[in-house]
């Protein structure tokens, strides 16, 4: 799943409590101003590990809402009038009437991603499952019906340790286990969840991770979202294709990439030789034949001052300068302006043999176009799986797409800065534009967090990087690249 | 491919010359405000059958428009530069900056195509590959290109003569024919060329079929299209998703309805005969015991007074009352209304061994609710694909899906409706809105022509039926449905 449902989050009962009344008075007139303006109906999907409290989370929001108008449709094996019936059948004879809203549990998510996980379904039955998944949210969303789904994530570990806990537990729990639970965090349980979260994560339907551990923030960030969600589509305009905000998907958290362990270190001597193996292992790798038929993409981003231009010269040491290309991604020219954003992208895709380095890239779209809003909620809500698709495509003719994100602490960022400004030679680093960013530093984290959870795919997943020691930085980028590569031939 | 592709139709010289002045300065007028404005690309797709003048008619295209605005962008097989990168590549190098026209000849369709009909993609492979061209067309949509595809058509008699002339004669033309000429009529090709027009046949890029029998009428109605799409294109809203009216695929031309030929007869003592063979023969085949199994829905359009109703009940007569409901349907109750408009269809989809006979349908979204303004363009462009997917989904589950339309000329209406009138029993019959709906009688043949074209698939095609003699009307729909019935069996 997602990575940031792995980032760990947690809230006092007490803090619960106090901030429990003013999430349930804002709830609940979203969902009256629903209800008299009649203007669509909400359905909540709720999927996610076993154990991560799912039924319980539902009980809470029963609780809060106005529950004469609300209904939970639970799903099990069909009965006999749904199996004679087309597998959609069922939850189109229960979708809610405007106004009402309508909780599914073991949606039509279960069968497609058990299926496949079990090997039922070969890969290409589970596309085009999940293809109609998609087509059917859609027509939901065009005809005033608000998709909202929520994956409750739970660590690995920790759900050992609650099932255990419950396998020695009452019978009526011992019943809720199934071999299920077991095995959803295999590795290929994982991808298959992956892929389907990303996949059917559109514009008008993304997934949203709660992360279950505590139940208190996992409760908040659940009626929080649907809230938001709500005040959100009853704010828009007839007609308009409603975003949910992706930026839902990480209410009450920290963003995956501020939860990065700053801590690492390299001291100077260890630098050296790591710093001398690892290009000397790149050098190696990059000059055997099979690397001379592979197309190389290497993606750097992070934040101001992290430390990217200095990882690219590292790397670039031991190559050929006749078989890579860096390319410094800045405002577009005129010519890029006037055609589709990656088409500037995609000119300097590079062949066989050659390796395209990004110093920022394609990502901008999300990052400070999001942010600054240089395009609209559609345009880059959209462009998660505008990019995906630009890579998958990359993937199919053979490319290696690695992608780094550089991670630095605001502090770190606000000393690199003034020593720019203070160092003569540094000063041409440092523009307006970098302090006016820095002020947007947690909006900035935002969406580089939604960055990461909506384009790590199997292919070409993010690999995260503490830059707050540029000598860590650079040998982990270093590193890293040898062993996709080392995989990759 | 689409129905309407084999329409004929035909323009005098004269005709012709007396047009074209006025055409070429609408599109010139239209191409100079795009140029002007810069507000979006156009980029048009050529293709279709060998020896249909797609060349003649993108010369023409030329001479029309402003050529220092124009490229034309034609692809063989992949040089050498090209093979070393994605598929897609050379298709994003060559994109126009806005304000310019790009004619693409020989696109991003000929080898998905031609690697499924000559069996080098499996159906999968196929599927994946027009998912991705959707892809790639939905993000130039979204970026400010205007994307229009044509399909030249011909009859597969008409393209046998002009290819067997062309052989004999000289030596260039020889050169263009490949056995792709020979095979592009075959059963298997049909139905992968249709299946990848529906497909791709999205809200901002559908297919719009030139019958190009006639090099006249074929060059007016490319120039046309493009004249009208432009205008339609200048006239949006910026940032409203814009469709290019399925309308215009059949400009210039009688709509498929239209060109049904109403002649025929039945004899008032061949009728009795038929009817009573066909009705035993139907009472037999829903008695077998596979019949019984079988989940079967019978869908009934046509033009207002076409006489449904009768035909319907000579097909329930030799039917068991329990197993099988008509459905009529009016205008939606306050439930329906509140809910996605294909809801009351899912609602009364039939279960194994029963029949649902709809008398109107899921059909009314692209026929009185786009002729009457009930839904927006959007709405109703959108819902080709909707209903077509629906209608995959039945079939999934093993329904027979059987439609029909049954049409009459706008004179026998006339006579219909007056007697309808005259009698007293039958005026329950006629209202003031079929009054109303007789003054859009070529509103409703366009409609119902691009819903022939866009919803006939393999597994569901129309059945196209002359009702202007209610005798042959009534059998010939008995018959076919027998005739379905028994395949499916």
């Amino acid at each position: 799943m997602f990575k940031s449902a792995s980032v760990s989050v947690s809230l006092s009962k007490a803090d619960f409590k106090k901030r429990e009344p003013a999430l349930r008075s804002a709830l609940l007139d979203a969902q009256q101003e629903m209800i008299a303006s009649r203007a669509f109906s909400t359905l909540i999907v709720i999927a996610g590990v076993d154990g991560a409290g799912k039924n319980d989370a539902v009980a809470r929001l029963h609780e809060w809402m106005d529950v004469r108008h609300v209904v939970c449709n639970a799903y099990g094996p069909p009965t006999r009038v749904e199996r004679h019936r087309p597998e959609m059948w069922r939850y189109w004879r229960d979708l809610p009437p405007r106004g009402k809203t309508a909780i599914v549990v073991s949606s039509w998510y279960n069968d497609p991603l058990r299926d496949r996980v079990l090997g039922r379904d070969d890969q290409c039955t589970f596309e085009q499952r999940l293809a109609r998944i998609n087509r059917f949210e859609a027509l939901l969303a065009h005809e005033k019906v608000l998709v909202l789904k929520f994956w409750f994530a739970l660590d690995a570990k920790v759900q050992k340790q609650r099932l255990d806990a419950l396998r020695g537990g009452k019978a009526r729990a011992r019943r809720i286990l199934t071999e299920w639970a077991d095995i959803e965090h295999s590795p290929d349980a994982q991808a298959v969840f992956q892929e389907a979260a990303l996949t059917t994560s559109t514009v008008s339907a993304p997934w949203m991770v709660i992360p279950s551990e505590d139940a208190e923030a996992r409760d908040l960030a659940l009626g929080r979202s649907v809230e938001l969600a709500m005040t959100h589509r009853l704010a828009a305009e007839p007609g308009e294709p409603v975003a949910v905000p992706a930026a839902l998907a990480r209410l009450e958290r920290p963003s995956s990439v501020e939860a990065i362990d700053l801590g690492k270190r390299l001291a100077k001597d260890r630098y050296e030789e790591e710093l001398e193996h690892w290009q000397r292992k790149l050098a190696h790798l990059v000059d055997r034949k099979a690397a001379r038929k592979l197309p190389l993409v290497v993606v750097f981003e992070g934040n101001d001052a992290a430390g990217k231009g200095g990882a690219i010269r590292r790397l670039t040491r031991p190559m050929d300068p006749r078989r890579y290309r860096v390319h410094r991604i800045g405002a577009p020219s005129d010519e890029e302006l006037a055609r589709p954003y990656l088409w500037r992208f995609w000119r300097n895709v590079p062949r066989k043999g050659q390796t395209a380095i990004f110093d920022r890239s394609w990502y901008g779209r999300v990052l400070v176009e999001r942010v600054e809003g240089f395009c609209s909620e559609a345009d880059w809500a959209r462009a998660y799986n505008e990019i995906n698709a630009f890579e998958a495509d990359l993937q199919e003719a053979g490319t290696l797409v690695v992608k780094f994100w550089l991670a630095i602490s605001k502090e770190e960022q606000l000393a690199r800065f003034e020593a720019r400004q203070e160092t003569p030679y540094k000063r041409f680093k440092i523009t307006d534009e970098d302090w006016r960013n820095r002020l947007k530093w947690d909006a900035y984290a935002t969406a580089a967090g939604d960055m990461i959870d909506r384009t790590s795919t199997a292919g070409a997943p993010w690999h995260l990087v503490s830059a707050e020691d540029k000598r860590h930085a650079r040998v982990t980028v270093l590193k890293t690249l040898c062993k996709r590569l080392k995989a990759a031939l």
